[in-house]
């Protein structure tokens, strides 16, 4: 790897420079020990060991742990699930639900959302919500403006996206496509 | 504190003897641990030395951060909620939402429940499970021998379990006594 002459400005964010290369290092490192040792609480030296930085350089950019986690669960939660148009309501909800399942049933997702649950407090369960509170108010307002019935957001998060992240996280139970089905037809009774 | 001049049985259950004590002592320890230092993991040196004991002494008894979380949050749980018998499965599942609601809602629990999934793996989701699974049977099968209608276990617990955690461990919405009394509604309909 060249090193650069100079140091790389703050900003974080140039595409393809040492700052951009440090944080895809350092996130594959956090990924690998998450899903290596879960079990285990995750220390910055072990990371930036794995990643082949100084500490410091870690401890600088991100500040804890908790902070780490919640940031590569943001990352992976990012653009994973493309909200889907299937024309109704119901099949929108089915496939997303559907689609959810396979991604929370992942173990190392899993290990993932439940290492950032344990040190990252409010930010760590933001990172691992993601943006799925804007995607199931996508689905619902397209309903409301094709002229559907929808459920309120609040009732869909209920009914849908908390058993899907409940049985995940706190369960050994799978999460199989007859159950996440059970979930809209029941929020959704013909 | 008066020092036994024998080993204590390796039993670890003597009520008011050494390994009670330190099983006290350990237990205080984390509880104030994950209530402070919420967002950095927790080490067994540091529980050691907040507790009084040696590290070696919490290594052997528990082995690791993560079975010390499950053992904590499980004690923490065990007994913690009443199974509620008002005479019907809606006064039951309604006092059973909300004393649940409030025991997530406590800052204190939260963070143990957090931490605990962040490091116990299955042991430690059993663990903030807890008695949950059993009491809602309770109550739904004394409902059936009453003569009542009662909906499964599985849609009991999607329906009133799941957005509960959902809400106190991944989201900041407050679990207001008119929201769990929404979820009651929802399952049962008039």
């Amino acid at each position: 790897m060249p090193a650069p002459t100079t140091p790389p400005p703050q900003t974080g964010s140039r595409p393809g420079g040492r700052s951009a290369r440090v944080r895809a290092a350092v996130h594959r490192a956090v990924r690998e020990l998450v899903a290596d040792e879960a079990g285990e609480p995750m220390t910055i030296p072990a990371v930036a060991a794995r990643a082949g930085v100084h500490a410091t350089t870690v401890y600088r950019r991100w500040g804890s742990v908790g902070e780490l986690l919640a940031d590569v669960t943001t990352s992976r939660f990012t653009g994973e699930i493309v909200v889907p148009d299937t024309g109704s309501v119901r099949g929108d909800l089915e496939r997303y639900a559907s689609d959810l399942a396979k991604d929370l049933g992942d173990p190392d997702t899993l290990a993932l959302v439940r290492a950032t649950i344990g040190t990252g407090g409010e930010q760590g369960a933001a990172a691992c919500r993601g943006e799925r509170r804007r995607q199931l108010e996508a689905i619902l307002e397209r309903a409301r403006a094709r002229g559907e019935q929808a459920p309120s957001l609040e009732h869909t998060t209920d009914a849908v996206l908390a058993p899907l992240y409940y049985r995940a996280v706190f369960t050994d139970f799978p999460l199989t496509p007859e159950w996440t089905g059970s979930l809209v037809s029941r929020l959704l009774p013909d």
